[in-house]
Parts: structure tokens; C-alpha cells; sequence
């Protein structure tokens, strides 16, 4: 292979306080807006009409908050995770200012940790991805970890280190957008219930089912930007122990929360990733179910009109979630298990 | 389940005279029209080319009239048709104003009719769905019948009625934009014909045939936010008697309008539904064909310049049109054969 | 069949010196720009990112050139090449001018060349194909040929002449569009290597393998509203030798084009096409490799910021080009080459 073409970094190739601006700036349009109600069937109110964004004092629509997240992702993917063998975890992921049409973003990382697996083979690398706008303002930060083949196990990985991450975001540090959701219209948005309505503990099974097709994860993966080859290039995968492609976690964290929008209608904005997990592998042909457990509430500072659900948002795969499958006690998950996520959501208050 | 998630209407929960707001307003883009274009590869010159609708006066192109019914369509669903097993026919549709990118669409629905079906189990609710922009004036409206299950076979169906639908729009109550064709380039329009040349009783072969997959049809149906579950789950639809998922109705008439522009290109927008039955399902791996015939023809009041084609659209599937299939005098159709539409659509006259 | 639908042309139908022109224009837009993103996974930074590009001087992001090309192919084709058995060739082919979201284009063809081959059954058109935007300047130009059947065996093609077409577009009549690499931020765009970096007769393995499904090549080419049969229609195709739909050529430059981005990252504006052929068809399921070949360097007239690379970019199915496949001396490709194109890029220059 010519030196000319990039092989991505490996797990020698990082240091902790590395930062790394990756390629590839983008500009999104009302046709990723579009594109993504294509993919994921969203209807959350504020991101699909204008004049209801407008009604709660917001300049008009703001992309959804997971297209923002992917794309600042698919950023990463070139410099961080090209030689991944999985992405394991996200942690103290805030959201800090709505994205519109016409945005262009771009992204950073900084390496924050590095530890070398046992088999000498792999490791695991932290980082913390930034995600900024053209005006250099800071829309999205996330902490994630990969773990990352070594290009000869004989490296040796200085410098080791696992950070302190943050079991979730505190609700304090939440930053809420500037609007009003005072007068937010359930008629419009599709469900009565405010954020007084949900209880700690509470289940929740979104009902419906969304089987996933090879075209549409490629397309939305493509949208992204990302390149990881495990998602397109079914000669190679064939070789693989699934003999198929994967699944862009990203793709199935959308899916789930636009079926999450049966029970959870009013959940506007995501205001933080606590943490998330890909626990099974998830391929096309599959057909998608979800179920979610708010884990707590809190209110917001300053804030009377809306308030913070964080919400476990399970996924599984060809199997409804009536009786909320997910993980036991050690934390082992059944292989219809493919995501177990957990976030901080905004919510309007009744009046 | 929770009793956040919705279940939908059933038969006995509809009221005649009950109107309902349907949610999620929906703001299409230019980005909803390219994928318009992308799932379907329609070529009307209106809404291809800002310029040839500039051209006739129009501020710029248009969306196309089925994206606007099918956007309409879909806030319907979660309230109207969410537990139904077929939706039944249209009638009465009227477009009233074009509908340009940057539209916020918002839709309601009255019930007008209600008739329990003789097996207790099911039933048949009529709506009227008016589509309005944000400036509340009305863009569609239209009245669709769908047989709906019951919640309980006990339940007893107060008020039923059957509304007296019009067999088809008045030639005098259509309502075309307001334009001027006089000047419409044929050349660039893709068909010499104009509304001059065509005869009530002429039959058009439209020729070429379209293969449609599961993910086409399931990402139309999600841009237009259609959540009727018997498109996107596989799993459940194993169960199914057909073991597959059903595509969309209004995925096929659009399929079936793009291909009949090969022979009226100049049917450049739809002025009216007069009906319209999807007779057989239609599943990913068919190929549709399609043929009109010329019902009747009117000339529009205060124009000179363009009048209407009453047309009947006729889609088959895995069958070539050449011999024009079509149901027989009692109304029973070949397995071939999938939709019977029934429209008005305007096209420029001769100078 | 009705005379209304339109069968094309056959070899009788042309004559040299003819100008044909082609239907439906078209607008396109940032919806456009998304879906060529989503289907190919682009990520040259001067098209996906406005910043980007305003930092070289350009009012905004311009469209892909191949969107361009595409969407000018696509509009000959109900005229040229309908009853094509196979496109053969490009040659002489000139971008002239970005394209911006908003321009519509519109094309017109000249017939320059008519062969009739000795079968009598079919014979090759030449055609010069102009894309023009709304302000009437050409923004492409190219000459392709294309077999066409005959409508009769007997028919007499009159005023038969094969055209003398450029083996490759000299450097000196390359048209740079109007801006400035000369601050050519290659941290952004992906990669640190400039014109100066490549070698006539390099050759670089862009590695990375794309698997190709039927509704993402079927979503591409009804964008760039091409209405070739072939590739929509399984009915008719399952009758074909292939048995098969057969994937739009231009989707397989595409989709090469994008994977060449891993090691030409900067080649950031295709300034000329000067051949092409699609040597074996590329099928749904098939997964594409691709490698190019730098075969001249040339200094762009009054710009010392960016140069011309003329680069040979073959693509193979199923089958990593790690070796680099190709045809032989005597023009003879194995079957896992599907395309040999050999165009113009451009390059920013090392300040």
C-alpha cells in the first residue's frame, strides 16, 4: 500500500495530552435534516416544525441532537478508532448549544487515557472528543473509549493511564437551551405528559419494532462521514467471525430514540450521555425494539418551564421489550440485549 | 406496556363530529424534495427546474402534491389508523395551494362516518383530513376510509353513519394554481402533448417498470412520519399472512406517478383525488408497472391556458401494462393488479 | 403502447450536426449535496464544509463534481441512449465552473459521430453533451458514445462518421476554478500532501472496500433522474443475461471517486475527464475496490497555488487492489476491473 493512503493510528501511536484535530469540517443542511427523518422516522416536535421551535423562542428547527453527535463522532473515527476492534463506552457527554441549518462543524480530541490489554495485543484509548461550530463555540463534548490494536505487540505503551470518569453527568452541570417551553402545545408535540408526570423508576416499553436494512446503516454511517470499514465492506466482513457487516452503534442509538418518541414524546433535547454501552452486535435484517427506565429527575437551575429526565434507554434485537430485558447484577447481558444507554433529557414542566 | 405509549384509536373511540389534532408538525425542505426525487426519480418540470416554475409565474418550484398528501397522511396515522387493517379509499381531495420548501405542515381530522362491520370485530372509520400551512390557510383536504379494529367486540357503536362521498371532484370546484402557462416550454418539459391532445378514453402504456426495495419504501414512510407498524417490522410481520411488510399505499401511487410521466409529462400538478383503492399489497422485490386511461377532460374556469384531465391510474405488478389490466364489471380485480387511482391533473392547453 | 409514452431514439433517429435538447431541468440543492453524501460518503473539504471554502476564496461549499456530471448524463438519456446497448466511452470532458446548491442546470447534445456496426442491429452514436446553469454559461461539457439499437436491420444510416476525439485534455486548456489554495488548511482536509508529493506513475491502493445494495445505486440514479432501464427494472433484468439490474456507471465513478479520497485527499476539484470505460458490470451485493495511478503532473497557466494532477483511478469488485489490477497490453481487463477512468484533478500546491 502507498504511504499516501491513511491506516489510521495505533494504540503506540497516541500519547495522553495528545490533541488531534481531525479532518473534514461539515456544513449540515436542512438535507441532513431531511436525510435523518428519512432514516430514523423522528418526530420530535421541536426538530421537525419550525413554528413550533419559533413558538418556544428558539430562531427556527435545530437539527436533532444525535445527527450532531454522529457527525462529531464520524470526525473521529479517521484518527481514533480506524484500527478499532470495538467501541466500548461513552461518558460525560454534554450538549451545549443547539446546532441549525447551516452549521458547520468540527472536531478535536484529546487523548485523556491508555491502557494496554494482558495479550499485549490491544489496548484501550480514552479521549475526549470536542465538537465545535464555525464560531469556534463548543456544541458538544463526550468522553469515549476503544479499544485499539497495537502495531506490533512488542510496543511498549508509556505513560499509562484510566481517567476518572464521571458515573454520570450531575444534574447541576446541565445546560439547558435558551427558550421557553412554557407554552409547549401537546396537541402538536404528541403527548400530554410533562416531566411532573414521570416518576423515578418508572418503565416504560416504547411498543413498536423498526427492522434495519443494509442501505440504510450505510447511508446513515456515510452521512456521518464515518469510516470505519466494519460497516460497509461486506468482502472483508465475510471473513469476519459474523460473516456480516455490523452496525454503527451510533445507527442504533438513533433508532432507539426515535422509537423511544412512543412514550417519551415530549423529550425534546438531550442534554447529556451519561454513558452507553454496545453490548451485542446488531446487523441488518434485525428488527430493533426499546424500552426506557427514568432513572431520576431533576430540575433545572433557574429553569420553572422545563426540567431533566435521565432516562436508561434499552434496545433489543427481534424480540418486543414487554417484560424490559436487560443486564443482570454482574452486569452480563442476553445476546438480544445491543445497547444499554443512559442520558439526560429536557423535558417541559406543566404550567 | 406503560401507559405512556400510545396504542391508538379504536372503533369505539371515535365520535362523528369529533375533530383531531393531529401532532408533529412537519417543515419540508429542499431536502425532503431531493429525497422525493431520489425514491421516486419523478421528473415534472415544475417542481424539478426553480426556473421553469418561474417561468409561469410561480415563485419558484413547488413541492410535489403527493409529498404534501403523503406528509398530511402521515400525522393522520397515529390517531386515525394506527390499529387498522386496510385503508379503504379516498375521496373528495382537493389541493388547494402549492406547497413551497420551508412549509410548515399541520393536519387535523373530523370524523364523518362510522359503521361497525357485521363480525363485531372490526369497523370502518370515514375522516376528513385537512392539511393547513402556518399561515392556516388550507393546502389539502381530503376524506379516507380504513377498517379499524375494535378494542372490545362487546363495545357498542353509537351514531353510526355512512357518509354519501362524491364520486368524484366537480370539474368546476377544482382549484389550480394560480400561473400562467401560456409560455410552458415542451421541450424542456419532456412531451409535446398538451391537453389538447388527449381524448376521454385513451388508454397510456407508461412503459417502464420499477423495482422497489424495503429500504426505499421504509425511508419514504418515515419522512413522511407515517408510524402505521406493518412497514417497518419484519419481525412481527413474520406473523403476518403474508409473512412480509406491506409498503405503503402512497409509496405506490408515488411510484406510479413518476412512471406515467412517460406519456403525460405535462400533467405538471394534481388538482384533485377522486378516489382510489390499493386492491392488492405491494412488497419489496415487486416490480410495478403502470397505465392511465383519460376519464374525461374539463377546462378550468377563467383559463385559457391550461385545463384538467380527469385520469385514472392504474398499477400492476411483475406484469407489463401493455394490454392495460384492470378490475372487471363487478369490481373484482387480477392479483396483478395494485392500485386503481382515480385523479384530476392539470396540464397547459395549445396557444 | 400509446404514441404518447416515448420509446427514444434509435440509430435512424440521429443525425450529425443534430442538437438535441434535453428535457427537464433541474434545481439542485443542499438536499442534493446530502444525499451524495449519504450514498457515497464524500468527504473532500472544499465540498463539505462552506468555511472551508470561503477560506479558498469560494462563496460556499460547491456541489460534487460528479453530483454535476450525473445530473447533466442523466438528462441525456431518455434522448441519447434509452435504446443504448452499453455506454462505451467519455472523452474531452471539461468542468468549466463550480456549481452551487440553487443552480439549475439544464443540457442540450450534439450529435458529432454515427457508426453503424457491421450487424446492422446496432451501431455507436457520438454525442457532445453541454450542462449549462440558469445564467446560459456551460459549467460541463463532454463528449461520450454509447451503442444504440436500431429500430429496423434494413434502415440505411446516412452521413456516417467517426469523430477524431483528444486522446486526453491538454493540461494548457485546463479551466482551475477562480480561487486561492495558497492557505490550503491540510489538517482540515485530511491530508498533508501536496501536488508536490506525487510522482508521474505512482500508483496508491486506496485500501478501503465499499459493498454496493440495489436500493442505495437505484436512490442515486433516479436523483440524477437517468432513466435507464436497466437499472431499475428486475422483472425485465431477470430476463437479461446478467439476471441482474445493472448498477449506473456513474454510481461506480462515484463511489471509486469517494474511496480515492484515502491517499488524494486534496484532489479537490475534477477539472477533466479525459476517458473512461466500464469494462465488466458492477452488480448489488458486490463490494468495490479502488487504486490510482498518477500519469502526468502539470503546472496550472498564472497559479502557483494549486496544480493538475492526471490521475487513472480503476476500480475492481470483490477483490482488494492491493496488486494493483488492470488491463493488459492488448486492452484486455480480467473480469474484477469494472472501470478504467483517466481524468484531470486539482491540487493545492506546498506554499
Amino acid at each position: 500500500m502507498s504511504a499516501k493512503a491513511q491506516t489510521g493510528n495505533f494504540l503506540e501511536d497516541f500519547r495522553i495530552g495528545q490533541t488531534i484535530v481531525h479532518a473534514t469540517p461539515r456544513t449540515l443542511s436542512v438535507g441532513d435534516a431531511a436525510l435523518y427523518t428519512a432514516l430514523y422516522g423522528s418526530r420530535f416536535a421541536v426538530q421537525s416544525a419550525d413554528g413550533f421551535a419559533r413558538a418556544l423562542g428558539l430562531p427556527q428547527s435545530p437539527l436533532d441532537d444525535l445527527l450532531v453527535f454522529h457527525t462529531v463522532f464520524g470526525k473521529s473515527v479517521p484518527d481514533i478508532s480506524l484500527n478499532a476492534v470495538a467501541n466500548l463506552g461513552y461518558a460525560e457527554g454534554r450538549f451545549l448549544k443547539p446546532v441549525y441549518p447551516g452549521t458547520t462543524l468540527s472536531a478535536q480530541s484529546e487523548i485523556v487515557g491508555l491502557k494496554e490489554n494482558s495479550n499485549k495485543q490491544t489496548g484501550v484509548v480514552y479521549v475526549r472528543t470536542t465538537g465545535m461550530d464555525e464560531t469556534g463555540d463548543t456544541v458538544l463534548s463526550y468522553v469515549r473509549w476503544a479499544m485499539v490494536k497495537k502495531r506490533q505487540a512488542e510496543s511498549v505503551i508509556a505513560g499509562q493511564h484510566v481517567p476518572k470518569l464521571a458515573e454520570f453527568v450531575p444534574a447541576a452541570e446541565l445546560r439547558a437551551p435558551r427558550c421557553d417551553l412554557a407554552g409547549f402545545d401537546t396537541a402538536l408535540s404528541g403527548s400530554p405528559q410533562f416531566w411532573d408526570d414521570y416518576a423515578a423508576g418508572e418503565k416504560i416499553d416504547h411498543a413498536d419494532g423498526m427492522t434495519v436494512e443494509e442501505a440504510e446503516h450505510m447511508m446513515a454511517t456515510r452521512l456521518y462521514q464515518n469510516t470505519a470499514r466494519v460497516h460497509f465492506n461486506q468482502f472483508a466482513q465475510a471473513a469476519d467471525r459474523f460473516g456480516k457487516r455490523l452496525i454503527y452503534g451510533g445507527h442504533v442509538i438513533s433508532v432507539a430514540r426515535a422509537l423511544s418518541f412512543n412514550g417519551l414524546a415530549n423529550a425534546v433535547f438531550i442534554l447529556a450521555v451519561n454513558g452507553g454501552r454496545h453490548v451485542n452486535p446488531f446487523f441488518a435484517g434485525d428488527t430493533l425494539f426499546a424500552w426506557s427506565q427514568v432513572l431520576d429527575k431533576a430540575e433545572l437551575r433557574g429553569r420553572k418551564d422545563c426540567g431533566a429526565l435521565r432516562l436508561r434507554l434499552i434496545a433489543a434485537k427481534n424480540r418486543p421489550c414487554t417484560d424490559f430485558p436487560e443486564g443482570d447484577a454482574g452486569g452480563k447481558y442476553p445476546d438480544c440485549v445491543v445497547l444499554d444507554f443512559d442520558y439526560w433529557a429536557l423535558m417541559p414542566r406543566r404550567a
